[in-house]
Order: C-alpha cells, then structure tokens, then sequence
C-alpha cells in the first residue's frame, strides 16, 4: 500500500530534491509539504523544474496533524530549527531529520558546533543514517539523524581504513563543495560575481562538520588518531569533493588498499571504486566514487558526491526506503548525465 | 518483445545521451555501440557515468550485418559522416540519423550549407523527426532525420505563428547555446580558458541551420517573410536559448498569443508554456519550455532546450518510440533537476 | 594641482571600480568616500583587491560640506537614491551620476520606468555623458547624467546608422549581461547556483533602459523606426553584449558598413572594430569591441563591453578627465587581460 | 636607454601575459616575440587583447640573431623545449626560462619528472628566480630558472616555517589550480563541458612539481620532513589555491604564526597577509595573498596568487626588473579587478 510521506520545509534546495525523489518512486505519496514563507503557493512556484509532476501546495498547518496521517515526515530544515519541532511528533510518526540536530550524541559537541540544544534528551533516540554502515539499525528505526554533506563524502572515504585501524597520526580531510550547499537563500558567499572565478577556504579548523566526522571515525578505529579538516568554496553548483590523507605506520601498497576497499564496497550499489573520483560524473545521482592512492607510506583517498543527493536527499530516500522496506535503491539507481 | 538497437558513433555527447537514455528504457537492448577511435575498449571508460549500468565494449564491425540483428539504428555521427553509411544498411533496418545529412530536402540547399551531398536519392525517403508536428509520419517511417538544435527550439516556438498564418516580415532567431554543441573534441571555442567568462556571435548570419528552419517554417506559413538567424555562445554547458522576434501584421495581446499556443501545445507533454523560460529549468531533461510576450505589435518568444536531449537524443529516443509502438513518452518523462 | 575628488556610494561594484581607476590616476585624490553601511570601516574591508593601495575608511557626513571641499562628486548610489541628494549639492561641486535618475529629458518617461522624480527641474542641467558623441558638450558641463550599460553598448552600435538616417523598420536590441550587473547585494537573480548554468530573458519589452536608448538614437535619425529590446542573464560576471539587427531601406553592403563605422570611430581611442567581438577580450578594460555583419538587407551589429567600466565606471572617468582637462585616457588605455 | 627583450614562444598565455605586461613598461621594448605556428601573422590575431597596443607580427629566425640585438630573451616554452635551445644563446644575452628545464638542481630528478635533460651542464648556471628569497643573487645572475605555479605558491607559503626549522613530520599540500594552467591548446581536461561542473584529483602523488617544492624547501628547514603534494583541477580560468598543513613539534599559536610570517613579509610588496586568500581577489595581479590559521598543534596556510602572473609571467618580469635594475615593481604594481 503506498506510504502517506510528509516534508516540513520544502522549499530550499534538499526539500525540493526529496520531491523530486518521491515523485519518481512509485511507493509513496507526498501528502504534505510545508513552507512558512510560501504557503498557499504552488510547489511548482518554486520548484519550477517539477511544473506537470504534481499539483501539491506549500501547506503550513499544525505538525501533530500531519504525524496522524503520515507514515514518515522529512524534516528538511536550517540546522537548530528542526529540535525545536521534533518533540511536537516524535513517537507518532517515522522521522528523518536531515540537519544536523540530532547526530552529535554528546550534546556539548553541538552546543560548542551550533547553539544550545532544546531537545537534547531525544538525541538519543536517533539513528546515524549512514545506510552502508548502519542498515541494520535504519531497518528497525524509527528516528533517523541523516549525516552532513561533508562527513558523508568523508566517512565513506575513510571508514574502510578506521575499521581496519589504519588511521593514525594526523588524518587531513581538505573538502571542497559547490555553492548548492549554501542553500536557497541568496548569500555574499554563493552571490554569483563572487564565486565564479573564486576559489578559498573557510571557517577553517572550525567547521561545525568537524565533531560529526571525528565521532563517527572513532566508532570504528581503536587507535589514537587526529584530525583536521578544511572547507573550501569551488564555483560550481553541485559537489563535494574531499581528499583524505592518512599517514599508517605500516607500508601499504595501492593494491593492498584497493582490496580493502573491495571488501566494504563490493556488495554497495551506490559506492563505486574509480580510477579518478570527479564531480561532474556523480552530480544529480546518489553514487560516490571514490579513488585510491598510495606510495606506501602516503594513502590519499578522494571522494566525489552529489552534496544535495547522495549528501542530503538521495540518502535520506535510502534510509526511507530501508525504514518503509521499500528496495533500498527506489528511485535512486539511475546513471548520471553526462557532461 | 525486447527491440535490439545499434548506435554508430558511440563515443560523442548524443551517442553517450542515447545509451544513458536506453539503458533506462525496458523496452530495448543497446546490441551494439561503435566507435572507431575506442574499439575494444569498455563503453564506461568514456562514458564514466554509466559505470554499473552497461558491461558492453565498442564495436567496429560491417554496418550490414548489425543491420540484420537490429530492429533500429541510430546515426550519433558528425555531419557529412552519416550520408555515405546509411546507403549500406537503407532498407535493411529502420534508421534515425541524428546529423544534417538527410534533414534539407533541397539537396542543395544541403551543399551550399555543409559539403556534396553522396546519397541525394535518400533524402526524400526521410522523414523530418520534430514528433510535435510529424507525429502520425513518424509512426509509420522507416527512415528518420532527427532535428538538430536550434531548429529544434526555434521550430517549437514558432510553428504556431506559422500554422496562424502570423509570420511576416523579418522573424529574428537570435540563439545561444551552451558548450556541449561543440562536441565531446576538444576545440578552441568550447576551451574553458576561452569560454567560461565569454560571450561572442559566431557564424553571424551564415549558421547551417538557418536553411532547416526555413525549410520547416515555409512548409506552414502561407504569407512571405524573410527570416534573420544568428548563434552565440554562451559559458553554460547544456541548454539553447532562442528568443524570437515576430512583427505580425494585425495587433495581438499577449492573451491572444497564450491562447494559439495553449491550442497547440495543450496536450504536448514536453512542451510546456512558462512565465519565463530558463536553461537551467529544463537541463537534463526532454522538456521544452516556452515564454511568450506581446506589447500588441511586438511579438517575443523564448523558448529553452537542453541541445543534448530534447535537441539531439532526446527527441530521438521519442522517435524510437513512436516507430516501435512504444509509448511515446517512454524513459523520456522525469523532472528536472534543481539547481 | 591634484583635484579633490568624493565617491558617494563608494561600497558597491561601480564604486569599488572607480576607486580603482583613481587610485590608478596621477592627477587626482579621493578624499571622501561615502557608504551608510560601512561607515568607519576600511575602505579594503569591502573591497579587498584595493589591500595596499589606500586607507581611506568610508564616510557618512553632510554631503554639502563635502561638496565644499572637493572639485567633483560622483554619485554611484543605486537608481532612485540620488535624485533625493544630488540638489543639496548642485551647483556648488561638479556632480558625475552613474544612476539613471538625470538620463531621461522626459521626467514621465522616468516616472514610467523607475519612479517618481523628485528634482525634475534639475533634469535639464545634466548633460548625456557619452564621451564619444558628446565630448565638447562634457568638457564645460557641471552636470553629467552617465549612461546606462545596456544603452552604452547599443548606441555605441547604432548611431553611425542613425547619423546616417538608415534605422528604419523594427530594430532588434537583443541585448545580455553578465552578473555584476546585478550589484553588489545578493539577490535570487544572481545566486550562484541558479545562475551558473542558467540562460534566461528577463523584463521582456519592459526593461528600463529601452526609453534610454530611444531617446538618444532618436537624436540622430531623422527617419521613423521602432525598437524592441529584450535583456538576458549569462553566467559571466562581467560583461555585456549586444546584438543588433537593422533592416535598412536600401542595400548596405558589408564593406559599406565598415566604411560607415570607420568614419565615425577611426579617431575614437576605446571604440574598436573587430572581426568577432567577445566579453571575454574586453572584460576589465574600457574598450568597447564592435563587430559588424551585412547580406545586404539586413545588418548585423555586435557590441561587446565590460558593464562595470566602460558601462559605467570607465566612462565616468572618461567624463571627469574631459571635464577637469586631462588627458581623455588617463587611467583607461590599458590592455586586457586573456584569458 | 630603453632595453630590447625577445619572447620566444609568444604565442601561449604565459607569452600573451608576457607580452602585455611589457607593453605597460616604459624601459623596455620587444623587439621579436617568435612563434613558429603563427610566423608572419599579427601578434593581435592571437591576442586579441593588445589590439591597439603593438603592430608587431610572430618572428621566427634564428635565435643567435636575436640574442645579440636583445638585453634580455624569455624563454615561455612548454617544458623540455627550451632545454634544446637556450644553448645556442647561453652567455649571449640575459635568459629568464618560464619553463622547468632548469629549476631541478639534480637532473635525475628531470629526468624522471619531465625527460632526459639534453643540457645538464647548463642546470647550475641558472638562479631560481623567487625574488622574496633570491633577491640579491638575481640581480647578479644572467640566466633565470622562473619557478613553476605550484612552487611559487607553496613556497611563499610554506619558506617562513622552513627557516624557523618549524616544518615537521608530513606537510601536506594541498593545490587547487584554474584550468588556464593547462595552456592555450584546447585538450580533454580544460574541455568547458569537462571543467565547467567538475572537480577532480590528478597526477596524485606524482605530480612534476614535486621535486621543485622539496628542493627548496629543504635549502632552508635543517630538520627532516616529508612532503605530500595533490593537485586538482576547478573551473576558475585563472588561479592557483594551496592549503598547506603543518604538524610542528611545538605548539605554535595563531598570534606567533602571525609574528613570523610578518617578520619575513612585511617589506615584501607582492606578499600580502590576509584575513581570507582568495582567487577572485588577486586574479590579474602579481600579489600572493596569505592567510594564516592555528589551533596550536595544527596549522594551516592558505595561499592565493594568480597562476598566470604571480605563478609565471609576472614573477618573470620582477626577475627582469632585478636582473635590468629598473625598480622591482615596475609595471606590475596595480590593483586587482573586483569582481
């Protein structure tokens, strides 16, 4: 029977990717989709790309109404909004945050990383939506904290060495991404004249990312390990790019290195292993490709994803699908356009 | 039953568009994809997108035998290539051929624009593939000349005036198109140094299209008119942009105007009527988005393709369709992606 | 002796431009330089690329004292704001205003277009500051109204024709620009992920500077015509580019053209005919790049600018050098940058 | 008295740059720019941007000839051409190579890195040509080495930390390069429909420029190192970005990091500390930007130049205006274009 789906916050960038998912996936029905800004507005007013796929309206309605007849809400908002609404329907319906508000288990993490949290008991409650390392939890979930755009591209590139406890010294994560993942709302940083010729970093060793990715590696690593890790702007729209050097204390050859990569990656349809890992290949498709280096001593590993899809949306729908018992890969297995 | 499908000339933009399109089409299986250059080699080491979607190697063999275990062969070949092939499989197989070579059915007109035509004999046995217009001839063809970019977009904008009997005097086609027009060979027009912070007029007034457009314009349009044609290049990579000036006889309101071209598109599926055409709206996709405006003399209409699919494959694949029995619509309907 | 020279509105792209040609400029000071919002600030905080060459923090003080003590005031406020300060100085400094608020003769043709004027009497002291057809009247003016960017590269395109009495029928502005004519403050229009790969129309037949353009080729040509103008959004940052299409009365041949074109502007210093006009090759620089087409009937005219300098902030210096008697090209004769 | 410079191989981007900034240079004239593609034709069919600034056509004669009619000949070949020639000139006139033939002090490290050297004897005659750290020695010197783009980025860098001996463990440099850096010739990797969208990884951990940065880093840091060099690719046409991480024994704040730097940089005009390095900001400039980051045991240096000037033509024209005792910024101290 189709699943009744609701998004609250449709109208930025991830909001409107989640439609476009779920409107292609024959198991699901949109029945809600809110925005404060646009209500009473046609989806299409904003969305302009999915005019002649729905008739939906951007809704603004009491959110404990929508729990009732929905069998699974997206939470698509700014980070520190959602942990203000969450409560307000947690228990009566299935619930996937995409922002960052449930995914530090230690609270003080995102106190320091964002701001003050309001719900801080519930954390608890959420599962880290990382399909290809937690598909059993997400089955049986019914609370997921959907990972961050850059410790998905991360983690994917790097939790193969963590879990063979290859990360030592000094793990160095230089991530670059498109100007999509500033979101919807016009900013100096995404303002056109300024980014199309530019290229910098930013909050550099302060990224709120950083604990995200820092936690999640732990799990899996017994060593002493540190990490650093670098934001930058790249002008293009979609993309996330990371490269990742690891330093072990053993040789490790590059076909060494590919065969632990095999091991993990072999069975995931949407992690491929590529000879040179790049943006414009898996832009608009939940796939990250990832390509492999070494000299021995040096490893560096470089991650290529679509930061609104495989980064937010795409594995979003992943974990809907597992949650729902869909086929993981609904509406998501489609190769990428190319150029 | 599943059709077998060949594609000469695999290797370039419209063939690689062509696989991914396939590939997502039950229907169909790709038998063989050639290329002279990569022969042997695997179809994902140029096309890095399809990895995981297709196994199949580029072939390099006898036109003439591929013909007998086909249902339908695409033509992805630069202009002038196509004419001295086809002769060999004509009649053997149902044809599209994506190139110039059988679209100007004055042979001469064909010369003057691109070189000594080789099978001029041929020419009329093709049918002008724009589904919109030619769609019950499609049905029954055998031999079909795919529409190339620019008419492709001009052709959708403006045979409604055509058809009303509206064009007069001078009809201005000014075209922009994005960089993939200038095929997968690199060049010094589409070299990125060159063109990302470019804008220029190139082959201002003596464009190869100009005579297809009129060609097909003339065919509907009893009055006379004279028609001014000129293409630019513009630093995006997939779309065609026309905005098309019309100085129609008796006055028109913009009304009027939505109301002829609401008349023949209402139940097109891949033409839509907008506020305001944009490239980025319809990348990726086969829709063609059209704006219309009128001060009551002045007429201007945009319109706005991705010149790969709804200008190339696209349009091919729902020639395909058409020529097959499948749906028309079939691998060709889904939105759009966002931003 | 070196003139005292204020920017009012010194915060935005035009104003960090003619900061720089300035800077650049032996004969001249700037000793204000005035932003509501920065006020204090470092000049360099905003704009960054001027690290090293001035530390000139902004002002916000009466613009009459101002006036006192300067020999020119330039007025880059955004269109409508300097109609309301431009009276408390007039008459007492000389004023260059960069804003549309003194171009049109016709306050009704301003009142359509912007917005109500709010110093009309003073319309008529400003004198169109379009060096090259203009440059005696610039030299004693005190008042110059500088022309709009659009306008700049289309009559720079048309008057030799209009000064040959040969506009007649409908003729075409198709006109594009890059982002930064947007301005400084980030907006939907210019947000990067919606711009990057986009190419649209906008302000169809309704833009404001087409009774700008009028007005002035009206001066010239005796004949009737009319004019359509459609403006578009490119991805670059800088630049704009005009086509236009002109369907003379009599034959004009290409050669003929040239002549036409060479006779007015063989002496012009930042006028150049080419064989291909491209943004690219005049980006950062003050030249305006012509290039010009002819099948006899009809004529194709292309103008290539830099929005920001020869636009805007470039021929303002041009403007200040005839007024206060330097050399026409002082700070402005260098060549471009390529790519 | 004016000195007379050759440019041999004009006709590329770090020529035309050549080219241009020789122009604005009141010592100088060129007197032959040589190219053997475009022999006899137009400097300004090539470079369209100096049209109006020189009549000079492509020369191609023997280079004997010209070294005895030239103060100065730069060599702006592709790498292993220039090897073959400057012999026939070597103690005949002044040479600044921009090509790497003679950076590598050990011609093994040539030879695996380029091809075997056809003139290692010559290799010891030439002064690398970092002004910030060879001033004096070039003054003397007749034959330059001018340093590749990658180097002179992470040698500004990364040289104050090597000579407070504070480089340690493994420095990783992390480079970001514009696609201008691939040169004129249009190829697959600076395609527009390739770049325009994309971000990738290359030559990972091999790239050429390897050997160059640890050559001469290791001149100044007593202590051992290692050294781990990525390059990418974005779509800016002009810039080179690195992000170089350090991993001192001791801790190291933000304030001292600041000092040192300061205390190598603060008479050096080229050099810039900032707040943010960006590529946009120093595009079309000889500046480098440098921003400086610690949290203490991890510090991170950002560096932006322009891969064209500051990372080719522009340090070359600094060498010259030693090497002729014009003053050192001759010709390249003006502000960068912002936007």
């Amino acid at each position: 029977m189709t699943k009744k789906i609701a998004i609250i916050g449709a109208s930025g960038y991830t909001g409107g990717e989640l439609m476009r998912l779920l409107i292609c996936h024959e198991g699901v029905d949109i029945v809600k989709a809110t925005s404060r800004n646009y209500e009473g507005k046609n989806i299409t007013d904003v969305h302009q790309n999915l005019l002649g796929f729905t008739d939906l309206k951007f809704a603004n309605e009491p959110l404990e109404d929508m729990a009732k007849e929905t069998d699974l809400m997206f939470f698509a908002l700014p980070h520190s909004k959602a942990m203000g609404l969450v409560p307000k329907v947690y228990g009566k319906t299935r619930i996937i945050d995409l922002s960052a508000d449930y995914r530090l288990k230690d609270s003080d993490d995102y106190d320091r990383s964002y701001t003050t949290h309001e719900s801080p008991s519930l954390i608890d409650e959420f599962v880290y939506g990382l399909p290809e390392y937690n598909r059993e939890k997400i089955r049986g979930a019914y609370n997921i904290a959907n990972p961050g755009c850059f410790p998905t591209a991360s983690l994917l590139a790097l939790i193969p060495l963590a879990k063979e406890n290859l990360l030592t010294g000094n793990v160095v994560i230089d991530a670059k991404t498109g100007s999509s993942g500033s979101g919807v709302n016009p900013s100096k940083v995404a303002h056109h004249p300024e980014r199309a010729c530019d290229f910098r970093a930013y909050k550099v060793l302060g990224h709120q990312h950083q604990p995200e990715i820092l936690q999640e590696l732990k799990r899996y690593n017994e060593g002493l390990f540190d990490q650093t890790f670098v934001t930058h702007s790249t002008p293009m729209i979609r993309g996330i790019f990371i490269t990742a050097y690891v330093f072990p204390k053993k040789e490790i050859s590059e076909e060494e290195l590919k065969d632990i990569y095999e091991k993990y990656y072999e069975d995931e349809q949407f992690v491929r292993i590529v000879d040179q890992a790049r943006c414009t290949v898996v832009k608009n498709t939940n796939f990250c490709d990832l390509s492999l280096h070494s000299d021995g001593r040096k490893l560096v590993i470089t991650a290529a994803i679509d930061n609104l899809i495989k980064g937010a949306s795409g594995t979003a729908i992943q974990n809907m699908n597992l949650m729902l018992e869909f086929d993981e890969n609904t509406s998501l297995m489609y190769p990428g356009w190319y150029p």
